[in-house]
């Protein structure tokens, strides 16, 4: 894999003080906006904006309609250009704002606490997940809203997701589907303890805490949109609010239909065959037997009497 | 039952044209406030109030806590006063606003429809049903959101609520639950045809139109808050929309304690007994066994090679 | 529609009594086995059998695949052909045998119990639901086994399943799904009252006993696979076994195959698109977004810190 | 701890080849059996038996009821005489029989493979689980009955559990319950990728085969009764059958009415308050304000038209 910076990359020295950069540097090739031609070289692009203001997105699918790709790329030209002029509608999809606060950090001032957290903040698009990781033993954690102890929760761990994260790992574990737009903070568990713990969906604006439960004899794991994974000891505590920053993606068509033509897709949400209109007069508890009249029809006779 | 009401009720010339009323004016009792003495002549009260603008609700529960009764009865007089000092937080409940058009309205001009819209909105704190009603067959119905076809519904029906009505009918059809004071609307599906037929949440601008499809033998039915019921032919539409008018309803504590504790009283939510610390010590796979050390530890052999 | 009967079901004097068949009985066309030549004549076949004992049924589907219907039609005479060879496997289906004991009848001696239930036994290939029919409340039913009270249902009503039955309305109403082959019970709560009800499956070899609670408000309904709708009285019981006369199903390939083509056809169980090798670079967290690595690697910014 | 053993354990030459035995060796204990008198210094016993005939269990619950432990110790002698005098019934508890077999083994020759099999199966009461590991990535493994390929498994992993283990962890991951009496393998999906993949139950005689598949990128763990953890490699395969040696289970009471008390009393199965008589006269949507007949009531102004 060959890889192409720009070429004024090459010349910036905040790169110079990560390791990370350094070792590959010479391993990198340059290239001058407007003036090479990378025609046939470039099979993908990457780029990063490192400010907390995210840009539109424009995001094309390759292969097939994600969620976060609702463009098709074939006539990437006339879609560009319809954007441009200004026929695109934007959804703002939230993010969550993730710190951890280590147990002995709550002795510091809070001062302290705050430059600490300006400094370590994680955004999450779809979710964090704190679970039991390499433990065979439950995790047991303590949810806390907005300062108030919620719940307790035992089993495979649980989901902070935003309504974007409620279509991946959330849905999974069985949680409802949240449109993008709607302004809230979704917690599911993982493989619950409990019979009754349904996912729950709270208001964008709450303080979330997640902590080991006192009495529990392990430790957590915390891991953000599936990085950053590491421990949660006891005394530490997981803070999760929603980020002043969504991510603005240009829709290819509307809020309404890109997010229901991507739960089709990718989820094949309530997607089935469409019945031939036989199978209309067949009723719902002949459903597993609706193929056909003369199995329909059949099935009359298994309600005869039972007399010998 | 004796039923009173203010004297001023008798005067009132409104209420005459209702046979409702007139049918029953003669056995009604009447008491003149501040002048009568009620004390240990009521057993409860009913209030009604006939404007969109809702007043804020205090609502107490006689026997145990509600979704909608968070105030306990037996000190209300300090809670009374607690609110009046204006010790009070809101939580603003919202309704849906729904409508059944005709199929002959359809061809109405725009004015008479929307006349007809305003004399014949129904406002919903819970939630609409639509489902087979009397029918044996499937109820089969189109589902659009700002005039875009959405998806088709097969089954025993569809919840259309709110937050509100999240954690009625809703959860027991498996729906997620949704804190009051986020802005949004619920589908739900009753017993879906399709295995992949998940709920889904949209945000609270959006109008929703429920139809019998095109193709479906039967027609369905709609009640709104279990009320109303009423049939659905093919080419009537059900529009449902969020009101402008919510329910203000007092929190006893804030809005996040209310409905948590609301949530573990009325649905059990995440409700366990709490284990022995011991249990913290067998594993996830003997959740069905952890009860006692004996067995967790006889289990060990269950393990043994199975060599003849 | 022209109806075709064997010529001598016009000269069977039992049919007579019925009024239902005496009002058709001349718009009734004969013929006379392998005299007459129906090719081309008729659309479909509808063949009772009246006794317990059921013979193997070899079923074709016209139209997609059924549960019921393994065999194709197209090649029908080869499929046939071969399993007159003998080359075929049965499924024996299991059917419940029900009965309802009206309230009266229990002052009445058992002899005539016995009678009356040899003369009004149910059989059901899917599944006998109890439910609150037209009334707006909640249906509370009690639950026998073997005599012994198991629990209270409250919600929507209950759906008593073989495990044919479990891919029917049951797996609508949340029910894991049940080989055929294995002999027992299912009982499927419909939208319980309670989050904690989920579905249970007991052996064949019990008794079920349903009726309404004592304390209920409302009756109950009883429908037999979806037919003989009538009501359950307080004090009426609604009785089911397993029937010792299972329908024997021929498969078309093995009962394991039958089933999950079956499944897949007729449910689109765990029927997804086949993801691209490249996705499997993608973590289960970016589900949602796996679709191309434009976009994957996109998210990579989205972790980045939040510091200003 | 002070750990007591039968005098006799000393003497047993074969225990001396287990370092795991001999280092602890000279802290043990011993008793003789009718000899010394073990009274108040004993707080729990263990004991294991090694052959795979396994004799009917009479287990106690010290603390609360259990799945497998139904005997309350309180009066113990009373119940031991009870099941001596052969009032007792037995739950013949199935068990899974496992072996991985090993990538290079499959070019042995099939009696190696056997010999292989002999010597390393696992006897599970609960549940075999197939998962991710320690990797971040989506499970993705093949499974297979009787040899025929069933479908493939995405998604935090699987569960093949007896009717015993239903109760346990994949309950949790939303299996229905299955009462131990009942002749099954359970299959239940954790988190699975496909909205539509529901746990299906299959017949006690046939054999599982779970592989990695060809095309994931990542390896899965297996584990057995949450033990015995170990990866499951490309090429490797876990073997599932229903061992010839259930666990014959002793009923304090009887099959049906153990394993139901267990469901209340473990998994709150369908635990509910009894709700007052006077909510029987709320309907079912309103189920969220069924509290009292105050905000019952007061829901009917919630109906009123919205004509401004």
């Amino acid at each position: 894999m060959v890889v192409f910076v720009e070429a004024s990359v090459m010349d910036d020295t905040h790169l110079d003080q990560f390791s990370n950069f350094t070792n590959i540097k010479d391993k990198l090739m340059t290239f001058r906006d407007g003036k090479d031609d990378l025609t046939d070289k470039i099979d993908f692009i990457i780029f990063f904006y490192f400010n907390n203001r995210y840009p539109p997105v424009m995001a094309f699918h390759l292969g097939s309609l994600g969620f976060l790709t609702p463009f098709r790329f074939d006539n990437f030209q006339d879609q560009f250009n319809n954007v441009l002029e200004g026929n695109a509608a934007l959804t703002l999809r939230s993010r969550l704002r993730c710190i951890i606060i280590k147990n002995g950090e709550l002795e510091e001032s809070n001062k302290n606490v705050k430059e600490k957290e300006e400094s370590t903040n994680l955004l999450v698009l779809n979710e964090v997940v704190v679970d039991r990781g390499p433990s065979p033993y439950l995790s047991n954690v303590d949810l806390f809203l907005d300062g108030k102890h919620i719940t307790n929760v035992q089993g495979d761990g649980s989901i902070v997701s935003t309504p974007t994260g409620s279509t991946a790992y959330a849905v999974a574990a069985g949680a409802s589907m949240i449109h993008p737009s709607v302004p809230a903070i979704m917690v599911t568990p993982i493989c619950p303890h409990s019979l009754s713990f349904r996912p729950i969906v709270v208001p964008a604006g709450v303080e979330l805490k997640v902590s080991v439960s006192p009495d529990s004899r392990n430790t957590a794991w915390v891991s953000f949109d599936g990085r950053n994974r590491q421990e949660l000891l006891h005394g530490d505590s997981l803070r999760v609010t929603t980020s002043i920053y969504p991510v603005p993606s240009i829709c290819a068509q509307d809020q309404i239909s890109d997010w229901f033509d991507s739960l089709a897709e990718c989820l094949h949400w309530n997607v089935r065959k469409r019945q031939k209109h036989l199978d209309e007069l067949t009723d719902l508890t002949h459903s597993s037997s609706n193929n056909d009249t003369l199995d329909s029809l059949e099935q009359a006779e298994l309600l005869e009497k039972d007399g010998s």
